[in-house]
């Protein structure tokens, strides 16, 4: 199914250094572009406090002659005020020239630090030279992901292709996160590209389906950042035309892939992860109340904690459960933990505690799957576990 | 204004081992009973998945004629089904044959373990003991503070008087937990003791307004558990008769600063924590919007590690007021760390950060205080940092 991270038709990427960070061998600065106006969606944080970036991309989006989208990293430009404001459209006009189109035809992400001002003179020189830059090539996607990158310790990107109509249609995206990240997105950003051609209102609805499957169901801590930006770009390269309801469907498909690939690789980049937890909820009324368990357990440090230690502790599991605001009995929980039931209908079923403890300690992947007889709703949550290392890496990363 | 910790008249008390914990230096079994019948009244957990003491106790209260609280420790009969109510009510029986008393006069507790039958013959031989123990004296009160603790460091015991028309009064507690703290209580326990008059209704009004003003203001985790029980008996042994408003009033108050003494030294005595955070949130529209903020900075992660690191990250906590879920602007905050100005009307202000990282590496307390120009409402929110040693503790604690 996985494919080698390439770009779609008619798109063009490029990294480049410029100076917000002081390490001269790390990129700061990423272009996706299209060659000619494409269709653009985005889906950003609920954090009330957000990034100048978020405000200006969100106030232009959607939109069906957009061109592109300028990232730094290193400095979220968020808490900036009106300064904040004048630099973000400025990043966009800087590109917009270089691209030869309207600065409002041009997205803006920034992530890395809150509260500092971002360094004109570097924007100035880096972001022409970063347009020269563009390419086609799969180093430039390469450099683009790498740009993007704050704690991440792997650039992040995703591929998936397909015949639609006839016509080779591609799907592909890069993204960046390692910690901050919380259920409604963190401090991560996603850009999508793909030459299949979409109308803003289809961009937009197949964008909220993906990113409610994938960066929405990721959780590092639980903290919703000011930055969050997933961004859709559909430039109509392939050729297809306007898509049928059972096209638009495979499309989504790979969209969702993409995303849940993009999604789960930051969970595996988690700051100081020891296991990567994957959470199972069937069998619920409402999707809603599926979500909210996955998200309670999920974010519990406790679990957490349980897990860094290879500790079978469903206890911890079932008590998260219990104070996640859903209306159920005791009876109503099963819980299986790697494959292995712990916990059927309410009552602790005899179990291997050290075969179990052996299986997390040797395995980075954990699987927590927890039914019910309430309903037919399910989910799938992604989570790492709470480790000592994440605690010295958040504690020593200064302001 | 704070007295040693002493009983009310006409209380006694006592703590025993009996084997529940292995180490038999440890008291696992804790008594706080009334010479005769006293109103108690109850507040318990909201965790769906409760302790089998949580089930007997809620059903027993509020009641007019209740005779003392048994309490275990080691083992929190918790997840136990059917045998668990039964041991739970076989607790009450034991003591209620030792105190002279109906079953259902007697209220119980457990904390420890979840998961795991109690067991009956440690029970059978070390509850009439324990009842044979009961004394008024203050070494017995501290031993009974000492049979409730699980993984705490230190036994927690507060007491306040006063003349109530013209009789002195005292309100005494005693309170267990150092973990697995969340809003709306945790693995915490408390008995609260007054010699003063009150009907079950003015003792659930009371209990609920200290409660809801301490328990349920403090976080360690944010993982509300399945034991949190905190009780409330009234002798009526000073001789005050029923009580005027203003005399509720003065009781209220007392019973406020019991629970709020016993509330901060469960935060004191927090699992690995290196700081003790007070956060103080006003000018909100409604008490709710003020909690949601103080709750959701005092559960963050990244807010806790930052404060581990002595790093006055004022973006973190900006950011976590953001995503409480109360609609406001960025604008409308401003935020003091250790009585400094670092955020003001949405916008950073400049500081001396060395000195205040400084202040915050060379104190245990640190003030977090949040203004928002919204309304006249306004709450405080105790908690802990989240450092290495936590993440230690918590990952090797085994099932």
């Amino acid at each position: 199914m996985t494919d080698q991270p390439v770009l779609p038709q008619g798109f063009l990427t490029a990294g480049a250094h410029c100076g917000i960070k002081d390490d001269t061998e790390r990129f700061d600065l990423a272009l996706f572009a299209s060659e000619k106006a494409c269709t653009a969606a985005g889906v950003f944080t609920q954090n009330r406090v957000c990034g100048a970036p978020v405000k200006v991309s969100r106030d232009r989006l959607p939109r069906s002659t957009a061109r592109g989208v300028v990232i730094n990293s290193g400095n979220a430009n968020a808490c900036t005020g009106e300064r904040g404001l004048e630099d973000a459209r400025h990043m966009t006009s800087l590109t917009a020239r270089g691209l030869g189109c309207a600065d409002e035809d041009v997205l803006v992400c920034s992530t890395g630090l809150i509260g500092h001002f971002l360094p004109r003179e570097q924007l100035d020189a880096g972001i022409p030279e970063l347009v020269e830059k563009l390419s086609a090539s799969p180093a430039s996607f390469a450099e683009a992901a790498r740009g993007m990158m704050t704690t991440d310790t792997v650039p992040k990107q995703a591929t998936r292709s397909s015949k639609l109509v006839g016509k080779a249609v591609r799907v592909s995206g890069a993204a960046k996160g390692a910690a901050m990240i919380g259920p409604n997105m963190a401090t991560m950003l996603a850009v999508v590209m793909t030459d299949a051609e979409l109308d803003p209102d289809q961009a937009d609805g197949l964008l909220q389906h993906a990113v409610d499957r994938s960066f929405n169901c990721i959780s590092v801590e639980g903290h919703t950042s000011t930055s969050d930006s997933v961004i859709l770009l559909a430039n109509a390269a392939a050729g297809t035309g306007p898509l049928e309801e059972c096209d638009l469907g495979t499309l989504q498909q790979m969209l969702d892939e993409v995303c849940e690939e993009l999604a789960t690789a930051i969970i595996r980049d988690a700051e100081g992860a020891d296991h990567i937890i994957t959470i199972d909820v069937g069998g619920l009324r409402t999707l809603d109340e599926a979500r909210r368990i996955a998200r309670t357990v999920a974010n519990d440090a406790l679990v957490k904690t349980a897990i860094t230690g290879a500790d079978p502790n469903w206890g911890r599991i079932v008590s998260a459960v219990g104070r996640a605001g859903v209306d159920l009995r005791e009876e109503d929980i099963t819980l299986l933990l790697n494959g292995t039931p712990l916990y059927k209908s309410g009552a602790p079923v005899g179990y291997d505690e050290s075969a179990v403890s052996t299986g997390m300690r040797n395995n980075r992947e954990v699987s927590i799957e927890l039914k019910f007889p309430l309903g037919e709703e399910s989910t799938r949550f992604w989570t790492s576990d709470l480790t000592t290392e994440y605690v010295r890496l958040n504690s020593e990363y200064t302001t």
